[in-house]
């Protein structure tokens, strides 16, 4: 069953916006060209269609003749909408069983409950938002830190979008020109220099590979960077997890209760969050089977790191002790910091290498080391441009045309014909206009991406 | 800390107006005096000073100059407002992260966060509600059946209040011609007939008496009513628990999911709400000392319930081990029924009296005589009043001001004073008025009725 059927669109849908459980208030939108009349028939006290956009009217919501809430109703009229259309947005109290009362009402009343996205594909459709900032109104939602936040919202104001709207328009000016070449083929003329065309795609394919390199570090930052604190039983992983927390805890435990993934705990260092694998089960080695298969278990998690914290007692641990430890992790992907716990214990700690930071998790010194540590990780990908890429189908379309504007330098190199240039040109257009959504999109791919999100937005 | 402190009533406070957690949109409340001005140093797009109320404004709302939101502000300005104050809704994005960081900045920029009710204590300390209406506003909140939730609307919108204001004011005359006849106590002149104020006062005792006599099933459908489906192990208890909550699920689950108390399952028959009481325990007797403790606490548990559904196997139960069966619930204040399942087992099923319902789980016959019992048993305390008493305080209440006015009719009786009757009068007066808030109002009794609130109403 797919999202998009242009017969719905012509359906006025309703939803509950805000969040699920007990409120003071909840907010119910409807949204369609019978929005107005809909909401009319249950809202006795004023005629809603009399009234200007952007006004609020208190007022009862009746069902056969019983009073089932006094609500505040907010009119918003087409275009002036989030949808484009007209939409109404019912106030009413905090309650699960009102708020299911009132949507069983609309719905009797000619509304459909809207699929989830709907408001905002509809916003898309009535060309409120491109593409991109459609899926970013997500991103926003889902965002849970202050780095991950300030992407979401860059790209829902068209950060992405306006870089893409530019480099589109200049290569459409540019297919523009060869297209007129073609009408006047016979006469041999060159309307679009060759060495402009080349100048132009290799200054868009810069731009495109600086935001491909920017996904990286997007990608972190939306989905937060996933660290192993690993060692011993009793190398302090619990106590340093709590040092390194500690101060942000209030938000941290925020983004356990809200995120999507199944992330256990979390820390946030300026802004960014670093999510823990658990990997309780990197113990001593044992004969047990069973426990192995617990170790091997441990070590497919490991791969998924993008950064091991390898904690050890410096009071105990010798070097070539700790050189044969960090050696398990040789074949893992991940950053591997060693950090020397236990300082206090010392007057001067063991240390594999230079690398190595030394603190204490019980006194807290050196934490700020390690923090610095671990954001000098993130950021080395961090990019310059201030528009980072952090969505998978953005960067793939991105690549594509990457590929396609690698394919024009190429045919200028051996001297295709306008007609082959003009094509590859379109086509490096078309990749680009994917992202936006201004190239025609396919019912699947917005079916696709607006089944992500939560219904009522 | 008591949430009434008269000097907090100046600070502008904020807070969370919808449920926690992740939805499309998100509402922040800000009320006092100074929440034009606070809401307008962050959200520069428009001067909200200079707006009419009851209008909705699109903008960001800037940190730092940075981007954290794109709103809509809507404005209730004094006194058109739920607290009578200035008030301003942000409805931001759905992200707990972003109504964080908005709650952050609003009390950076001076508001304090609300305490639970506290807007609603405002608006009761503005005489926007009285304190039974005030009350209601929870109850409608917390309402999670067609009965709980209209009768809680009809207290909200002032149903028990007008009948006390009615009976206050009747009273309250009665009491200004006594107290005048005390400035004319030397010329012996009776201006109010002892005969009317005794007809008053019994007309104003039974509607007092209909109200508490209504307070039994008022709190019965306000928390639901505690019912046991006892029998022994195979009798068919979970084949009658889905068979009752069979076309309520989608309702029952809301109602578990959102109620306060640890409700495991409920069904919902007509509109009122049955909440069933755990008994997993209720089996064969044996000699293993620990399982008798468990026993003792389900007959524990069964003291609570107001309907025990003993449900036995028609096909396999004499009528003498049902007797047996039966007599284990003597001591309980619940009425019994028994319910003798699979009769489509059977051609005549065994029942121990004309009270036993006869029924088959399985296919579902009988169910519907079951249901109409239930009903029977729990409106039979229904009264006439379209006004139900569901607040143990104005029970409490009622009572003191029934008893005040036995006082008075006493007093009649041995024609006592008019100086010591207008004292009884101004005393069954004080008790009606602590129901509506209309008498002075304790600090601690505000703080004990707000407390009870969620933090954002």
């Amino acid at each position: 069953m797919s999202i998009y059927n242009k017969q719905d669109l012509n359906d006025t849908i309703c939803a509950l916006a805000t969040a699920n459980g007990v409120g003071a208030i909840g907010v119910i939108r409807v949204s369609g060209n019978k929005a107005l009349e809909i909401v009319d028939s249950i809202f006795p006290d004023k005629s809603l269609i009399k009234q200007p956009s952007h006004t609020i009217h208190f007022g009862k919501i009746i069902s056969d003749s019983k009073i089932l809430d006094e609500v505040l109703v907010s009119l918003f009229i087409n275009p002036k909408s989030y949808t484009g259309e007209d939409t109404i947005e019912i106030s009413c109290h905090g309650s699960p069983f009102i708020q299911q009362q009132i949507l069983q009402l609309l719905v009797s009343k000619g509304c459909r409950l809207a699929k989830p996205g709907e408001f905002t594909l509809r916003a898309f459709l009535n060309k409120k938002l491109d593409l991109s900032q459609a899926e970013a109104v997500a991103d926003v939602i889902a965002s849970n830190s202050e780095e991950s936040h300030r992407t979401a919202m860059m790209q829902m104001r068209g950060g992405i979008s306006n870089q893409i709207a530019e480099m589109r328009e200049r290569l459409i000016n540019f297919a523009s020109l060869i297209e007129l070449e073609l009408d006047f083929a016979e006469e041999d003329v060159e309307f679009a220099k060759r060495e402009d065309l080349i100048r132009l795609v290799i200054q868009i394919k810069s731009i495109i590979e600086e935001l491909l390199a920017s996904f990286k570090y997007g990608n972190a930052i939306k989905n937060g960077i996933p660290t192993v604190i690993a060692g011993k039983p009793n190398a302090g992983k619990s106590t340093l997890l709590n040092a390194l927390i500690n101060e942000e805890r209030a938000i941290v435990s925020e983004i356990a209760g809200t995120t999507r993934d199944t992330i256990e705990e979390a820390f946030v260092i300026d802004g960014i969050v670093f999510r823990l694998i658990d990997t309780a089960g990197i113990r001593d080695n044992t004969a047990d089977s069973i426990e192995n298969i617990g170790i091997e278990r441990t070590f497919d998690k490991l791969q998924k790191a993008s950064i091991i914290i390898y904690l050890y007692d410096a009071s105990k641990t010798n070097t070539s002790e700790l050189i044969d430890e960090l050696s398990r992790f040789t074949n893992t992907n991940a950053v591997v910091i060693p950090v020397a716990n236990k300082i206090d214990l010392l007057t001067k700690p063991n240390t594999i290498d230079n690398n190595t930071i030394s603190l204490s998790a019980k006194d807290k010194t050196g934490i700020d080391l390690l923090k610095e540590r671990l954001l000098e990780i993130v950021r080395k990908d961090k990019v310059k441009n201030d528009v980072v890429l952090t969505n998978l189908r953005h960067y793939e379309a991105l690549q594509h045309a990457n590929d396609a504007l690698q394919i024009i330098l190429n045919g200028i190199d051996t001297q295709i014909t306008g007609e082959l240039l003009a094509f590859d040109i379109r086509k490096a257009l078309f990749h680009l206009g994917e992202i936006t959504g201004s190239t025609i999109t396919s019912d699947d791919l917005l079916a696709n991406i607006f089944s992500k999100f939560c219904i009522g937005k």
